[in-house]
């Protein structure tokens, strides 16, 4: 049993890790260059924030829902375990797609060099576009089952999953980010604050609302409970990116495992840039208390999901 | 009613067309530049095949299994129609993809600038990642059903397209591709015949043979339609790529509305290439026959399926 939300993270982490080699396809099926590639960058030792939420939804919807104990990982974490890993899969190829020069041109991700750098740009953008095909067969396949209730959520993750990653979610998202980068030649965006929230709710809030709907959609969750998870994602969605925000101002290169101050650099609005570090700080914890009350209000109050949302605005990387 | 193969793929070309427009996302829950780029690629005037075969084997289906008028668009069409319209997605990101600087570097695709050309290289990864994206939550969303046998054939479909356009299939084809044209560093391959065999299953054959079964599937086709319904797209999926390679020999760029010869100027190993033009158009007649005996064999004699593997192999473009 997980007394405490590091020890439920490690736990979580390590069984999503083991899920993902099961999970990815290898020789012969798969041409050995594009297995590679594709673990290169799925086990580049990335956070595991999205399946994490995903399995905690999970849990705390069945603890709802049937009384499971929330602080393990049960039966509800085993449903959504294929979801939070297609989940990893996805934003793992949102990541080696952004690093590529035609993009944000970063030459190193979590401490390594990204995969363009290692594999060269042509077999970085297939990996990346088979890790997305993956996720979606993935999410289909598994759990094996032939239950009609299981059939139906797992088709409607599909469904929420591809609207948060295409061109209404992330990938919007990244291509508002890339326009007020003046990277999209002839169609330059400005961003004030409105621009910036509503770019950063599609490029990171839409996946992170979908990972924890998910999980709570695979545990049997009813419209009132999924409506709760989906608003509590959406609060801590945004204050891990603020805390991103600050991070990139305060940290160095050492720390954060890539390029430090990058934002500055490229002229990017960034949360610090627009308010200062210390209302940028205030507004990140406004968005944890908000997500907390959300939970109180709708009686999810076993497991981690509160805690996480205290995580999220203390982390130092 | 259709009395012909061109007269039932030009409506079933017009059918695609209008749900492609109704189907892709739009301003304002869409950033504009990112729905103009999609619409760029996927209305540059393509044959519409993929999405062809989908509705032509959904109506064989139909027409075995309860009696259907096979050469029309009927009901069975209807339940296809967001399957099809997925698959022109997925290809189409494909193209765009595959045409970039760090690929193929085209530029130019069915007479046009190709997509990274109008609109940078950044755009045109992402115009491509979204539409992999919408193709599967189309699948999952439309038709909207509460009936659990849909429910159930959507998540098949999905996932065997995931797996046709992953690494096992399209993806991990077109890294073989890559590999064989010197174009992944320090990892270069030389393809004999049968692996020259095995790239093109892989990178063109399994979406054409997910584009067929899809359609069966959506149309409650049984285990024994499925599997001869597969082999005869296996073999026409051959058969389309060896006349695409022969027609890259003998065509003008103004026939193909591409630069044609590219192959041999890239020193790709091609059909032309190892068996000659002769010999090689007789193998594509061969795929064509056994394709029809395919039919034959599992007693799916209505509809244009038949006529579609004349049509490949006798296509001028």
């Amino acid at each position: 049993m997980a007394d405490s939300l590091a020890a439920f993270v490690e736990i979580a982490r390590v069984r999503v890790d083991e899920a993902l080699e099961r999970y990815l396809p290898r020789p012969p099926r798969c041409p050995p260059l594009v297995s590679e590639a594709m673990r290169y960058s799925v086990f580049a030792g990335g956070k595991r924030f999205r399946p994490i939420l995903t399995l905690t939804a999970a849990n705390a919807t069945a603890a709802l829902t049937n009384g499971d104990g929330a602080d393990l990982l049960g039966p509800a974490a085993t449903l959504a375990l294929p979801t939070a890993c297609a989940i990893e899969m996805i934003h793992t190829y949102s990541l080696v797609h952004d690093d590529l020069p035609a993009m944000d041109n970063d030459q190193l991700r979590r401490g390594r060099p990204t995969l363009h750098v290692v594999y060269g740009d042509g077999i970085a953008i297939l990996a990346g576009d088979a890790l997305q095909a993956e996720a979606f067969a993935l999410i289909a396949r598994e759990p094996a089952s032939l239950d009609p209730a299981i059939t139906a959520r797992k088709l409607r993750v599909v469904e929420i999953i591809g609207e948060a990653a295409g061109a209404i979610g992330m990938v919007g998202g990244q291509a508002i980010d890339l326009q007020a980068a003046g990277q999209a030649p002839g169609r330059s965006l400005a961003l004030d604050a409105t621009g910036l929230q509503g770019m950063h709710l599609r490029k990171t809030g839409a996946l992170i609302r979908a990972s924890a709907v998910g999980g709570a959609i695979m545990a049997g969750g009813d419209r009132q409970t999924l409506a709760a998870i989906d608003q509590w994602a959406s609060e801590i969605g945004l204050a891990f990116q603020i805390v991103d925000d600050i991070l990139d101002v305060e940290g160095s290169a050492q720390d954060l495992g890539k390029t430090a101050g990058k934002d500055a650099a490229g002229a990017k609005p960034t949360y610090p840039s627009l308010y200062g570090v210390a209302r940028a700080r205030q507004m990140a914890d406004d968005c944890a208390d908000r997500a907390r009350s959300v939970l109180e209000s709708a009686h999810v109050t076993r497991g981690w999901l509160g805690a996480i949302a205290e995580w999220v605005v203390t982390r130092r990387n």
